[in-house]
């Protein structure tokens, strides 16, 4: 997989032989994005799996127990982390009877499967959130939810590349996204390569273009949403989100259901991971501010679902009550696995 | 003077012998922040006075107009630097018919009259601001509005530490204020010497901790202030502003009289100045974006008037309607300045 942490310079790819390093990858954020740490996960299991020395079924289940609580703690916010764990551990538990060989295949194809999924999940959703920007829109986005996020399109990028696909003359303003910059970093990159027309501006502009009147629409993705339509995402999207409301402009949340947390009743109890300082006080090799201060870096905020005008899977838009039409989504989603695996 | 674009690392003083020097330190941001700028625009003048190579007091004037032009073009949004530029201009044509030796030292006195008077305004306005901040409160604040931006204590810094040297048990939220981070760099350095409790936030957490329940008083300085109480102030305070409402925050504004533009009725006639894409595209040696994207980088931005619960000057703590209680605080300043000169 490429390594975020060295774009937009360098275009350097990761290979892995170990589920440890896999683990690694998602702490330090070589990989990030709420889908793509899922995908990666999954897969980090069936590598596990196929790169064990276990010579019995039983020994390696108890040998990928252990990968699922190293993976689990790597990073705490995107649910899609946990969601992909549990889908392949339970996998893992159904198969617990089958034979080592036949073990180790289902397992890949199941991590295979959730990469897949999340590729057609982009799709679908990045169709559907395309009708919610018109033509001549100025959309705002925060952090990146692109294809670096995910395995396929992205969802936010994905909606604003689909439609900009569809021909809608669009024009993008890209937060840079303090601290890490995957706004500059990620997402620049991505539609610079994708040709749509943008502006990268400081995060705290953006309230300053909604004033002037120049932003239409803001899209973000998620980690992390609750049942009633709280949302976790990357730190300052709760301020984006504010400003939008105070400017009369929609607020749309793009995500695959895999997203959707309905163990959670709201976003009170959504864990959110608190990030080393240095990733505040130090760009590149330049520190910006005095030593010895306090620091503070909460990686994500939450937006309450007040401030939330849709929410767009791959099953489609959901509006408010967002407790009844998110159920509905991860039903549909369900209804449709069903049918697929039938 | 110190030279503020090397700070924290390096406490670097500047010494200057002719007043373009001193302009392009302006135009570059060794010296900034609005009171500091008019000021050094002052000394600037009187230095070029004493430089002159002018034989009699005709041809000085003539070319102290050509420096005041000089000076004037260096940064287009902070009023001060007109207000002091104009106060000096007028100092000097009054006194056309003295002899030379006598029209340079009446000049060099003047300036340093300006440096003072604003010692002077920084210790009464946050003597003023102070009372509105009370025990245990966190105060949030944006930019530098500190004695680096300022001849004497600063603006909403003084406030802060005024309130700190009552006794008041304060903490400050210090927003690092990209693209030039002068909250990580400045203000974070001023609180620490101060030994004012502080925490280093970007400027997209501000909304997160507000919504937390963290934040009780917001405190910034302003470039301009428009005759309605429209204030122009460094990029982002508009959105911190907006946020403050949403969570029933006050919000203050902490600025001498000179910082007060009568002649313009409100916020969209302050020009807001356009600064080069490599403050945001650049930190220290390290480029956060890819090459040849679109990028903007305006310096300030408006907040209007009913966002501002307060505006603090040297005359006293202004409410709404700002139209007559601004207009008040000038003529008390003038007042006040023509008793001490009579």
């Amino acid at each position: 997989m490429i390594d975020q942490t060295v774009l937009p310079e360098t275009e350097d790819y990761l290979y892995f032989d170990s589920y440890l390093d896999v683990a690694d990858s998602i702490t330090t954020m070589k990989v990030r994005g709420a889908p793509a740490i899922g995908v990666t996960a999954a897969l980090g299991l069936a590598l596990a799996a196929s790169k064990s020395d276990a010579s019995t079924t039983e020994d390696a289940i108890t040998e990928l127990r252990e990968a699922a609580i190293v993976l689990g703690a790597t990073r705490p916010t995107a649910v899609n982390l946990f969601w992909a764990i549990s889908r392949m551990m339970s996998m893992a538990e159904a198969n617990n009877e089958k034979s080592l060989p036949e073990f180790r295949a289902i397992l890949i194809e199941e991590a295979v499967r959730i990469q897949e999924e999340d590729v057609d999940r982009n799709e679908s959703l990045s169709e559907f959130g395309a009708s919610l920007i018109e033509d001549g829109d100025n959309v705002l986005t925060h952090c990146n939810a692109g294809a670096l996020a995910c395995a396929g399109c992205g969802t936010a990028v994905g909606v604003i590349t689909a439609a900009w696909e569809q021909g809608k003359k669009i024009h993008v303003y890209v937060d840079e996204t303090r601290p890490r910059l995957q706004g500059a970093k990620l997402t620049a990159w991505e539609l610079k390569r994708a040709g749509v027309p943008m502006t990268l501006i400081t995060d705290s502009m953006a309230g300053h273009f909604m004033q002037q009147g120049k932003v239409q629409k803001v899209v973000v993705g998620a980690d992390r949403i609750a049942a009633n339509g709280d949302v976790a995402n990357k730190i300052g999207t709760y301020s984006v989100a504010v400003l939008a409301q105070a400017h009369n402009i929609p607020f749309y949340v793009a995500a695959p259901t895999s997203t959707i947390d309905l163990n959670i009743v709201d976003g009170s109890h959504i864990p959110i991971e608190e990030r080393a300082e240095d990733e505040v006080t130090i760009v590149g090799k330049t520190r910006l501010a005095p030593l010895d201060i306090q620091v503070a870096n909460p990686a994500f905020d939450v937006t309450p679902n007040r401030l939330v005008a849709a929410i767009v899977t791959e099953t489609g838009v959901a509006h408010a009550p967002y407790l009844e039409t998110l159920a509905a989504a991860v039903g549909d989603r369900n209804s449709a696995n069903d049918i697929d695996r039938s």
